[in-house]
């Protein structure tokens, strides 16, 4: 592969990361300091590259599925839909990742996907980049339609979930059969379509980023782990709640359906696409796992105890839906038998009061479970914080030292520590 | 990437493949004639070869999944046993396809999945196209599993259905919660994992066959358009049978669900990773894709009229399906109004009594439209036997007059005449 790594110091040669599926140790000559990273691109500037590619490419997509038929028209029109919300967390996360491993990109130079480039040009990476970005989101749309599915949920992104638009699309049509079960297949499919479409846009981003064997692994892994967490989750919602196994399924499900995928494989991901060693690898894991642990427990925290106004989701809403949560096997562990029966009974019923939803709630923040989330969520956003405390302390020891034997692979200056420490903590910590 | 044709007569250079994404048209040049292929790899030497690397790679993928989580073992599990099934049309074709453009590979000579090989050895080759082959095997699978979900069908080859097998494991097990529903979610994620584990062994299998371009490009193709076709064969089915476009629909689902996916791209991804040019892409497809449509028109015959002690399904079962084949549409296009009516009502109700189904089936045949698909049948099948007879020719000619002006971009010896017409009329005229 082309490396895209710049400013590399020191003479030693770099091992030829193709050759090299993710290393679990990768000796550092000393003389041989990682790339500064000053800054990192906006999310903003980011979200804006992601989009323009994911756009065009959908685009492209569409005109291929309309000139098969134009009954299926729609689903050019769904996808590009469903794809222009969401919050790109993942895109930023992979171009960080890129940057943190030393790779020379900018958001906002790429000039669209339309720009003139030539291969290997820095137009041309970012435009990969984004295309590899872009992959991740059309992965996760297609993760939430069938996850819509698999939940029976009604709305999603604000809008209705892509099954119930279907649904309605049934009725407007007058088409004849079940109008839900139209939606439910056409759900299903599009899906699948929106799955094989990230693997043709990341397929697509190796043109300009050259094929990592490096990458192309983690991409299979972040698909694995995704997909695999999701069947636990499905697993662990019909299993008995005073099973032994409640906590570690819960993290289980914790970390590969969520904290894995949505955190740390970005990032790796992203560093993989430039060139990353193991031990680069290994540091970005060290906060991107946490991060994304954190990120997750806050969001079963906001599923049970979040402001109707800020999450945009009724009270208590992860109660109706059967959600096995850390938080939930943190209470079960602490509460009485008989409250115990009354939880197991609860979770999973769409069709709770919103009284016996609160009773719930209540169960869940004085048996202590709130609480003892709250303080995991302190513990994973330390951890994070702490990692980009030594890879900022690592350019300054080289700063003050040439030749130092500080032993961070990444190395960032006090505007990359200020946009990561800010992150990590709008994501430990956001209200929605 | 790396050719692997062999045999190659004449001096002119063969353009780089890599750079060719399946042109429409290709110069040959006179005295470079293509290879002579003798024979083709016999079906249960190649099945034999395909099952031994998708059973190896699911192995290793079924001991990945248990490492994330006890829980996930009947992942691998379920899909090594659904995979065991299937009559391996898909690889054979892509084998044929392969041999046909010129690629040196003999099933029976890679040794398994196990054994000791280099780089580009003739043993490597053939393990890469039996992962290839075995890509196309699980990317089948996948669509099997959802399709299930979505017809809401019992069984699959012989065996429960696997949201069914999923059901039946709720039961067994004391879960709580829907069964049924259970079955649906798991078989959607399990469905997934399956299409994850199709593209990675897609992957794998191009670290020894090459990255050709071309290839996966098609394999893009092959993605769409089973998709595509799925998502139109959903929608037909919830259109009034009156519509306009009734036929054109028909043939739409028939050709992309079908024909395309399982007959001409198979032949012409293989034909790909040999690294075919463009004319003989083309003469493949001449091949490929009126065979498909036979083969697929044969199953809409069998669907309303194959003998149920043969197919395994209930006479007259495409009926309760409702499923809109051309055989429907040569139907209503040709039976009266109210006939027509009572068609339409019964068409997709899975309550109809056996003398229901009976009259339907009576229509069909009575109205002329059963002989209108035999007779398409006959046309489609003699399209495909012309082109084996005009690849046959070329090598006559070519052996009775050097420089011979035949134009024929693909030479077939006996052996590999027969084979190929044997199978073409076995896929035409079946009777299971």
């Amino acid at each position: 592969m082309t490396s895209h790594r710049s400013g590399m110091t020191g003479d030693a040669p770099e091992p030829a990361p193709s050759d090299t599926p993710v290393p679990s140790t990768a000796p550092s000559s000393a003389d041989a300091l990682p790339t500064l990273v000053e800054s990192l691109s906006s999310p903003e500037s980011i979200a804006a590259e992601v989009s323009a590619q994911l756009e065009a490419f959908l685009a492209e997509k569409a005109a291929e599925f309309e000139a098969i038929s134009l009954d299926a028209t729609a689903i050019g029109e769904a996808l590009i839909e469903f794809t222009r919300g969401g919050k790109r967390i993942r895109p930023v996360l992979l171009w960080w990742g890129f940057q943190l491993a030393g790779g020379d990109v900018r958001a906002g130079e790429a000039g669209g996907p339309t720009a003139d480039r030539t291969a290997g040009s820095a137009a041309d990476v970012t435009a990969g980049l984004a295309q590899a970005a872009g992959s991740l989101e059309l992965l996760h749309a297609a993760a939430l339609i069938h996850d819509d599915v698999i939940d029976n949920s009604d709305t999603r992104r604000g809008r209705p979930a892509l099954h119930r638009q279907f649904e309605a699309r049934h009725q407007r049509s007058g088409f004849h059969g079940d109008g839900a079960s139209f939606g439910v297949s056409a759900s299903i499919v599009i899906g699948d379509i929106c799955l094989a479409l990230s693997e043709e846009l990341f397929e697509r981003s190796q043109e300009a980023l050259g094929n990592s064997r490096a990458a192309l692994e983690l991409r299979a892994t972040v698909r694995r782990d995704v997909m695999v967490g999701q069947y636990l989750d499905v697993l662990a919602e019909v299993i008995p709640l005073g099973d032994d196994r409640i906590a570690e399924r819960a993290w289980e499900v914790l970390s590969f359906k969520s904290a894995k995928y949505s955190v740390e494989q970005p990032l790796l991901l992203g560093a993989a696409l430039a060139g990353a060693d193991g031990a680069q690898l290994q540091e970005i894991s060290a906060f991107g796992l946490p991060l994304g642990q954190a990120f997750q427990l806050r969001d079963d925290v906001l599923g049970i105890a979040g402001d109707p106004e800020a999450t945009g989701k009724p009270a208590g809403d992860d109660i109706r839906e059967g959600k096995r949560t850390v938080l939930i096997a943190e209470t079960a562990a602490r509460i009485s038998a008989d409250r115990l029966e009354i939880l197991a009974a609860r979770l999973g019923d769409p069709d709770l009061s919103d009284a016996e939803v609160a009773e719930c709630v209540d169960m869940i923040t004085d048996s202590g479970g709130l609480a003892a989330v709250e303080s995991f969520i302190a513990d994973k956003h330390a951890h994070a914080a702490t990692m980009v405390d030594t890879w900022a302390e690592a350019d300054a020891d080289a700063g003050s030292a040439a030749g130092s034997t500080a032993s961070a692979q990444v190395r960032i200056g006090s505007a990359a520590q200020e946009r990561l420490k800010g992150f990590a903590k709008a994501l430990s910590y956001r209200s929605s």
